[in-house]
C-alpha cells in the first residue's frame, strides 16, 4: 500500500508557551499529509482529483491524535502517512509522528468520507470510492497482505 | 458539574478554500476552552494555577472529534465544555459544539494527564490531581449523578 | 466615520514559547476585524456584500503593523477598527489594538483594493469602491471633519 | 551578506475561502525564515543563540508586506530572507517570496530589536547586537558593497 514521508522542522511558532508543539498545529501537518498522499496516488492536486472523479470533498467524519513524546521548537520529525482501509464510501488514515531518532511522537488517525455532489439538488452526499483512485494507492512493491480490504461502508 | 459556554463567530481566515472550517481550528478553540472552564473552577490562569497547585501542566494524551456538520463564515458556534470524569492523574473532557439553531456540528474529546515536576531530577511526570482542583469543578447545584466519579488513573 | 470595536482574550495557543502573542495571530485579528467592519456597515457578509455590489474581493496590497507592548496569555486586548481613507478603488483601514489599561499594544494598518471580475475575461481587477458602501461608512453622528476624503486612486 | 532560501508548498489550510493563502500565513512564514536566517549564521538554534549571547529575543518593532501576485494551492514558493542593514541595537530583515516561475508574490520586511534582560531589574531591555553575530553575517564570498553598515541605532 502507497504511504507517504513528509519531514517538517518544527518552527518557533509551532509552539506554545511551555515550548512544545501547540497540538492543533499536527492536524494542521496530518490533513496536509492526507492530501499529499492523494496527490502522489493520483498525480493530481487534490483540486484536481475532485474535478477528475466528480468527487466534492473528502469529508472529514473524524480525527483523533495519540501523543506520546512532545516536540519542541528545532526539532525534525517525520509524518509518515497511510490509508488503513478502503471501504466502499469511506476511508482510514493513519499518521506516524516520529522523531529524528526514530521514536514516536504520536500517531494520528482520520476516518474520510468520499463525497459527490447530487446533480439534481445540488447537495453533498456520500459516494462510491471512484476504483481508480482505490487501484492508484496498489504501488508496485506493496505488501499483498497489508493491501485493501473489500469492506462495505 | 462544572461547564463552560462559549461563542465563536467563524471568521472567514478561519475557513479553507471549500468554504468550511478547516478542523485543526476546532482543536485551536477545544483547548482554549479547556482552559477556560479550568480558569472559571479556580479563579486563576492557567499560569497561576500550575503555580499554587504545584503543576507542571495539563499534558494531553489524546484528542478526538466526531464531526457531524460544517460550519462556515459567518456561523455562530457555541462550545460547552466540561469534564466528564476526573481519575488519580487524568480527567476526560467532552466539548459539544452546536450551531446557532441547537443543533450538533461536533463533539471533540481529550484526555489530559495532570502533570508535576519531580523536584529531584526535573523531570516531568504524572501526578495526582489536586483535591481542591477536583472539588471546585462540584458547583453548586451540579447534579450528584454527574459528578465526579473515585476512579483510578 | 463608523468604527469597529472587538474585544479579544489571548489564549494559551496563540503565544509562543516566549509566552507573548505570536504576531501572526495579530494579522489574523485584524483581516477579520476589517471584514466585520464591512459587515457592520453594509449589515451583510462579507460573501453576500461582494454577491450584492459585484465584488471579487477586497485585495490585500499592503499590511504593516508597528509593535508597542507585548501582550500574554490572559490579556484581554481591544480592537478598535476605521477606514481612514476612501479613495476611488482603495482603501486604507486602521487597526488600534489596546490593552485593558488603555496602553497602545500595536497599531496595524492595511491597504485594500475593491476588485471585481471582468464579465469577458473573468479576470480580477481593479473597481470602483461602490458609492453606496462608501455612504454607509458616514454613520449618523460621525464628525464629518473625520469624514472621507474624495481622493483618487 | 548572508542570506536563505526556504522552498514552501503552499498546502490547502493555508489558504481562505477564496482559494489564496490567508495572509498571516506569510507572516508565519517569514518569521520562520528570520529565525533559520540566525540559526544558518551562528550554527545555533535561537533558544541557544540567546542563551549563548545573553539575548532575551529578536523583538519585533515592525512587520510590513506589500503583496503582489496571489499564491494558491499547490504552489511552490521561495522565500529568500537577508539582513539588510544591522544598526546599534537594531536590525532590518528583508523576504522576497517568489513563485515557481520567478515572479515576486509579495516582499515583506521585519524591523526587530535585539534585547536583553537587565541583571538588577530583569526587565527587558534593547541591548547592542553582539559583534560576533554581526560577523556570522560576512559569509565567505559576500560583496561588500551589499555589506554591513555602522549605523546608529
Amino acid at each position: 500500500m502507497l504511504s507517504n514521508e513528509r519531514l517538517i522542522r518544527v518552527q518557533w511558532g509551532d509552539c506554545d508557551p511551555a515550548g512544545i508543539v501547540f497540538y492543533p498545529r499536527y492536524f494542521e501537518w496530518v490533513d496536509a499529509s492526507t492530501i499529499l498522499l492523494f496527490e502522489k496516488a493520483t498525480g493530481l492536486t487534490k483540486i484536481k482529483m475532485l474535478e477528475r472523479y466528480g468527487g466534492a470533498g473528502l469529508a472529514l467524519l473524524e480525527a483523533r491524535a495519540a501523543f506520546k513524546v512532545a516536540s519542541q521548537y528545532g526539532d525534525d520529525i517525520k509524518i509518515e502517512t497511510r490509508v488503513t482501509e478502503f471501504r466502499r464510501t469511506v476511508f482510514l488514515v493513519q499518521h506516524r509522528v516520529t522523531r529524528a531518532d526514530g521514536t514516536l511522537a504520536l500517531e494520528a488517525f482520520e476516518t474520510r468520507l468520499w463525497t459527490t455532489r447530487d446533480s439534481t439538488t445540488g447537495r453533498i452526499r456520500a459516494g462510491d470510492m471512484p476504483a481508480e483512485i482505490v487501484a492508484a494507492f496498489q504501488a508496485p512493491g506493496s505488501d499483498p497482505a497489508n493491501g485493501m480490504r473489500p469492506a462495505s461502508a
